[in-house]
């Protein structure tokens, strides 16, 4: 048979990575795709460096990707505007695109799928969310057969490290940050990976596909982990609970919550056990229940794994798409979100105090379900006289009754300190 | 477009399941499928029962599923002789097949794929492993760039449950057999569960897919679950495991080692963290490092999700199959294992004891990782003189070392009780 005939746009670690699989993997890669898999042309606008391309030629005229002599452009440069137009102009031209790139799939998913779908090409990007785990594949196809109803992934490696890191180290997130930036997991400027951004771009995808709908990344609420203190991991390990920065999707009566921040989840549960950089999707059907999609989330190797099974897959002339077009369900504002909560107030060790709290609670229907309260020592900078924090976790409550009532609180003027509030998830099952 | 015309047998829970399904999700299925998924005809020789079978018609002849009027069988009859006759008719008159049996591909795999092949029809089998848990998509598909080195699985939910409920309550095997058999989750004859057969059935088609290799269950080492105790449960989580009944097959210079038996796995491992009927799937791949897929093993409408999803593929026309042959890997005997092992030990209360033990393992090159000893009180049946366990964790050592090892500690004079042995895994990653 025909070799399906690869360009690859990029040279970098991922591209590296998919270069050596295609090489290394070459004789059970033909046999599984059924004919070869042969990189005919890579382009990069930095120069080769030392990477052994094999036969096929270099390039640096991304351009020189576009023509009758590739099948299918692997879009791994990076970034927005130039690899939208990579993409696009390789779809226009019928070619087969893979890409691992979450940012265009999020901002620009409706257009692209469309796009693919109208020119009859494959556009696979399993490599997007949560690196070598077939999460992709399994909401395309594994679980097609249900109506999925929660989504909830760690989904950034970077902000699991550090998170993994201040529980079981003990550190402070600065000092947590340093080590994964000392370690290669974190970019020197962390923003993009811990203030949630990346997160919300593969949430934008996970829902899309878990709901059918489109591609709505400005709708996703977006918060990192770097407000999160080694006194709430405390807390939150003492409840019987792991803090995660989770991205969620939910389906409910309204329309779909879409968000990303840290979160409670329980210490049993699958999710509290995955450490370090690695990821994990949850997935909630009506039919199949819980599900649970764990594995590296970066790297070469492993993103590299994900975006050569989609060409084994365009290889074999599988569809890569659904055949129908996408919906326009409702995303809701995070006010109109329900969720359990944490919380935690610095008030005076005063008599009558959680009684205060918990009436104000009460007044707004809201169930306190766990509290830790207990008399300890004047922390530096709490002002004058003996203080405690008050340590409540409470029943699932609308987010905009949840911020009245801690405006309340804060303010009582037994309250000396900010409020912290962390959302919380009981996924089991 | 015209319906996927679906045929299905047998009409027991999980075919219940599916009927249901198929008419809650119709809008959703006919979207993703591209073409509505239409049951024609339902067959089983046992009569309609209450359910509601939407429009379709009902017979107790199992041939009526064969004509042209139906696309795609859904073979759910379970047993393996009558079944493999319908899903080979089926083939051979050109019909896609869809199949939760194990059984019967893990005993006609090769026979049923080539015809499958050699007709260019789909056979989906997604449901025939852990259920509503897409592995069988993930190793097809979203994992097919790597080469497998290890799949390990929780498959068995009645297993599952049963050490579940010896680990969490302290129960003995027999007290959690009654217990599953009360909830429904194990059968009046629970053999076929606890003894492991079931799990090697579904490994051996885990392995088929892994390592594109040929079905064979024949080679299988099987062992069960009856003769744990709660002494190796309390001891194993002393040590820091927990003990799984694991289905595991690998990758050696020699060959692959396939072998069904209880094992233990580090606490922290996620597979230790997969409790009551729930199964999980761990593959490592050469590219994509550790995965793990988890999810429901059994029930009604999570093993229909798994037939429904192939449903979806073969109506969208998807490849359900590699187009090329499989390979006659040699499975390894296990003698010719490798592994850690767990070995308690029942022995005198008396001086140099352990370190007899010791020096026979070291002089068969077997390194001690660990060890547990102490004093206590005589127990009933145990002999006169007062006696204890000797536990050991050893390192890696090739099966047939160990038995020819444990042997010879089993003759000496201060061991008084049998030897009771378990291989150790460590899944992490």
């Amino acid at each position: 048979m025909e070799p399906l005939k690869i360009g690859v746009a990029g040279l970098g670690t991922v591209a590296g990575g998919v270069v050596a699989l295609l090489q290394r993997n070459a004789e059970t890669l033909a046999r599984k795709a059924g004919r070869p898999l042969a990189l005919v042309r890579v382009a990069s606008r930095s120069p080769k460096r030392g990477i052994d391309l094999g036969g096929a030629a270099f390039t640096t005229d991304l351009d020189a990707l576009h023509g009758p002599d590739i099948d299918v452009v692997v879009e791994l440069i990076g970034g927005e505007q130039r690899a939208a137009q990579l993409v696009r102009r390789a779809l226009q031209g019928g070619q087969a695109v893979v890409t691992a790139n979450k940012a265009i799939l999020a901002r620009y998913g409706d257009e692209l799928l469309s796009l693919a779908r109208a020119q009859g090409v494959g556009l696979g990007f399993e490599a997007a969310v949560a690196g070598g785990v077939p999460i992709i594949g399994a909401l395309r196809q594994g679980l097609a057969a249900n109506r999925v109803l929660t989504v909830a992934g760690i989904v950034n490696g970077t902000s699991n490290y550090i998170l993994t890191a201040m529980a079981e180290q003990g550190a402070a997130f600065a000092e947590a940050l340093a080590q994964a930036q000392a370690q290669g997991f974190a970019e020197a400027d962390p923003a993009y990976d811990v203030e949630g951004i990346d997160a919300a771009h593969k949430l934008t995808i996970l829902a899309a596909l878990a709901f059918d709908m489109s591609f709505q990344f400005d709708k996703v609420y977006t918060e990192g982990i770097s407000r999160i203190t080694e006194e709430d991991l405390d807390y939150a390990k003492e409840l019987g609970y792991r803090i995660k920065h989770l991205a969620i999707a939910r389906r409910t009566e309204q329309g779909v919550e879409a968000r990303v921040h840290p979160t409670l989840v329980p210490q049993r549960s699958l999710l509290a056990g995955v450490g370090g950089v690695m990821n994990a999707v949850w997935v909630e059907g009506d039919a199949v229940g819980a599900t649970l999609h764990y594995g590296a989330g970066a790297g070469a190797m492993p993103t590299a794994s994900a975006v050569v099974s989609d060409l084994i897959a365009i290889a074999r002339g599988g569809a890569l798409d659904y055949p129908v077009g996408r919906r326009p369900h409702k995303v809701l504002s995070i006010e109109q979100a329900t969720c359990a909560y944490y919380v935690r107030i610095p008030s005076l060790d005063a008599p009558g105090v959680f009684a205060e709290v918990a009436a104000t609670l009460g007044r707004h229907g809201i169930s306190i379900e766990g509290a830790i309260q207990r008399h300890r020592a004047v922390r530096s900078g709490a002002g004058s006289g003996s203080w405690v924090p008050i340590v409540i976790l409470t029943a699932s409550v609308r987010e905009q009754t949840m911020t009245s009532a801690l405006a309340q609180v804060q303010r009582m003027p037994q309250v000396v300190g900010g409020i912290a509030s962390i959302r919380v998830e009981h996924l089991m099952g």
